[in-house]
């Protein structure tokens, strides 16, 4: 199945059913935070994004109070979270380090693209491995006191290449494709290499 | 300084400055959480724990409700997340596979060793990279509705191998002190390589 996503056909991105998206976090990447409301979008990198339940799917995400990117999300209570890869280093960085509330041309400085899901006017970010659309439960305590978001999963995708079938084949592919693990400052870890246990009993 | 902890010495167990030990999990690895109550003593892997905070450092981590250790956190209001290593894999799996509530020897047929810090009674499990011991802020909407548990860290500690002067040395060491980062079942990834963006303005 291809997606004909706005005016770009996506052959690659393909749906991933709700209670597998959970697989799309699990490994703990520093991911980017997409929204828009009636008069701004905003992109920003947060290294602490965790699934929260597997059906019906939710993640949580902090957003700190000096983010537009969060404001963005109070107006419109959807967000988007995407895993970036190694390619897109350059750019996750000046996303985490530049603020749109110093810089309003942010977006366009950094050379993010955007495009949007058929069913979904949330602007997520091209060239990720994947994306979870989600729907902000409002939690006023939890936003007030802890800057941490609670989002129902309400549409997922991924790039083949990388994830299909419910599971990651960052062993399979190109190192360019691999998730980024924020250690601080201008410094990641990459993903690294599969390792299993023998889960048949002794 | 070497820290005289119960009758082991363990010279590699250092203290990491509470406004640094986000970044024992700013990378998101799958952690082990611990903890004891009067009569019971609980260890479970959980892959959704999450930096919170940076000062006060907070933590959040999602235990499910048919969890002893859960149980145990309740009752205590003190728990410990850690860091383990590619080197304790098979610990790590079996620790998140089986359940102390089917099987009260669960800890001794993991084979878990535990040892304690000298200020604090949260066991701790040996062989860890690093150790955030944490003070339950309780939340009963959260707990309740999400079984999120919230923690702020009152003490962390980390092997000076692997992690010293606020970072990670992963790509200095053996393989066997990676970082686990789960998929599903007994699959996992290890952490992999360094990537760093020139931080220096164009």
């Amino acid at each position: 199945m291809n997606l004909n996503i706005g005016t770009i056909l996506k052959t690659h991105i393909h749906p991933v059913p709700l209670e597998k998206s959970y697989r799309l976090l699990n490994h703990g990447p520093t991911v980017l935070v997409s929204a828009q409301d009636q008069t701004h979008t905003g992109v920003m990198t947060a290294a602490w994004a965790c699934a929260l339940e597997f059906n019906p799917a939710k993640v949580t995400v902090v957003l700190d109070k000096s983010t537009k990117t969060r404001e963005i999300i109070e107006n419109s209570g959807y967000f988007a979270l995407q895993v970036p890869t190694l390619k897109q280093l350059k750019l996750v960085y000046a996303l985490g380090m530049m603020s749109q509330r110093d810089a309003p041309e942010k977006l366009r400085q950094c050379g993010v693209e955007l495009f949007q899901f058929n069913h979904s006017d949330i602007p997520v970010v091209e060239g990720c491995a994947a994306w979870l659309l989600c729907k902000l439960i409002p939690e006023p305590h939890n936003q007030q006191a802890h800057d941490l978001f609670i989002g129902e999963v309400i549409a997922a995708y991924a790039d083949d290449r990388v994830f299909r079938n419910g599971h990651w084949y960052y062993h399979e592919v190109e190192d360019e494709w691999k998730s980024l693990h924020h250690v601080a400052g201008g410094h990641f870890y990459t993903i690294g290499n599969p390792v299993s246990v023998d889960e048949t009993p002794d």
